[in-house]
């Protein structure tokens, strides 16, 4: 497939040489300037932050109206292409980059979802691109295509549900890393090595491979040891926001084990898998 | 060395054959009955929730104040073993122990502490056991080889620096765990499986080998993506202590991103090695 990738983030970083590995024709192309767009590509993927992207697509879709349009954004609607391009579509990788680190995308989770109304607005005007009234199933078809070839792990999934697993993202990965920068102030503050902490931090998402992170859950809090939970809360007496992290997630932590948790849906849910 | 385990919770569960791997003879006791706790031994190991420690030390000394305890309990003193028996010390295991779960022993660090008055009170009355005015050195010796023993990383640290290293702990254990919870109740209200998750939460553990957290850090927080953040929380308004800590956590990313951070430790700092 040709493609155009539009933007040098932290995600196309690691998305050009698994697309090139997959044996695809990449263009990689700056956002800002967009300069060598190519006219006409399998596939124009546009992987910049959510709060440029109208911008971008505006601009990239001028003289494409009828290419095949896709954004790589977790929390934004398939739906923000409507108007400029024919086709369109969401392919989300769901997974942390930094440019640092390369990552096999073999086993992420990527999320698709197929847009496209067959028409695309010229100056103004509106007008029909496809003949085939269904240009979301021939959109589909790309981005399965597309998905496969990198990932092992392709599912469709709606915009409205997309917006929530972005959400739990965040609480898996986002939040959990910053209660590891919470971890690493902690220690520095008393000249503790961080690495100290690395065996803890791998085997704590070891564990949720095969319980409940509920069932997994170790510690004052969920023991409800309010000695400890007291005494902690008070060492963070000069530093009024961890306190106040310490003490709602204690709370929650301790909530959260008085009630019967759902069912682990541990086992790949096929429903939403292409 | 003949080691007497007193409690059959989830670290005893699992400090047990690591323990006997070593080479050790143990007895494992019943913390509630004591029932069959020998007259001697080289060590004394009491590994039960930090509320009953005060309760099962008083009780398992009787008789035996001359011989050496030791307890597990990140967040308790050393010295709640004063009076109660002479020679005394913490070996605190940082990791988090299930059941469920047998966790390889060699990279887990442990940290040691040693006490020791020589003096212990017997109804009432205080009495020498070791001729030594220096019963902590003898402790330590001995703490030291029972350490290595099981684990290659091993430390020594105070009572009071060990309380920051426990708090770190919690924050890199404890809530990082609940933010997995709290993705998976997300993703549960939409049907969609929590193994999707399991690549970008290995993917966060194995960054921060290698980044500080801070830096390794991405997600709308850190972009500081208003419109994602707030419709994001918005998504969790039938669920007010999610919410709450949606937006603490937001906030606080954002806050640190904002300020450098201490270089971080990540070479181990030999001045608490052993």
């Amino acid at each position: 497939m040709t493609i155009a990738l539009i933007g040098r983030g932290r995600l196309a970083t690691n998305l050009l040489p698994a697309l090139q590995q997959a044996g695809h024709d990449v263009t990689s192309v700056n956002s800002r300037t967009l300069e060598e767009l190519p006219q006409q590509a399998g596939v124009y993927i546009i992987s910049v932050k959510d709060s440029a992207l109208r911008e971008v697509i505006a601009h990239a879709t001028k003289g494409r109206e009828d290419q095949f349009f896709v954004h790589t954004a977790g929390s934004m609607s398939v739906d923000v292409f409507e108007g400029y391009c024919s086709r369109y579509g969401v392919f989300y990788p769901m997974q942390t980059f930094s440019k640092e680190r390369q990552v096999s995308f073999r086993e992420i989770p990527i999320f698709i979802e197929a847009g496209g109304s067959g028409k695309a607005a010229v100056d103004g005007k509106t007008a029909d691109y496809t003949t085939s009234a269904d240009a979301t199933a021939e959109t589909l078809g790309v981005l399965r295509v597309l998905a496969d070839s990198v990932s092992q792990k392709v599912y469709e999934l709606s915009t409205a549900d997309r917006k929530y697993l972005h959400l739990a993202a965040v609480f898996a990965c986002n939040f959990a890393n910053h209660c590891y920068a919470l971890a690493a102030d902690v220690l520095a503050k008393k000249g503790l090595p961080f690495d100290v902490m690395l065996p803890l931090i791998d085997e704590t998402a070891r564990k949720v491979h095969g319980m409940h992170p509920q069932d997994a859950q170790t510690g004052p809090a969920v023991r409800y040891d309010e000695n400890v939970i007291r005494m902690q809360g008070d060492l963070l007496a000069d530093e009024p926001v961890l306190q106040d992290i310490y003490r709602l997630l204690s709370k929650s932590i301790h909530q959260k084990a008085t009630e019967p948790h759902d069912q682990l849906r541990l086992t790949e849910d096929t429903s939403h898998r292409v």
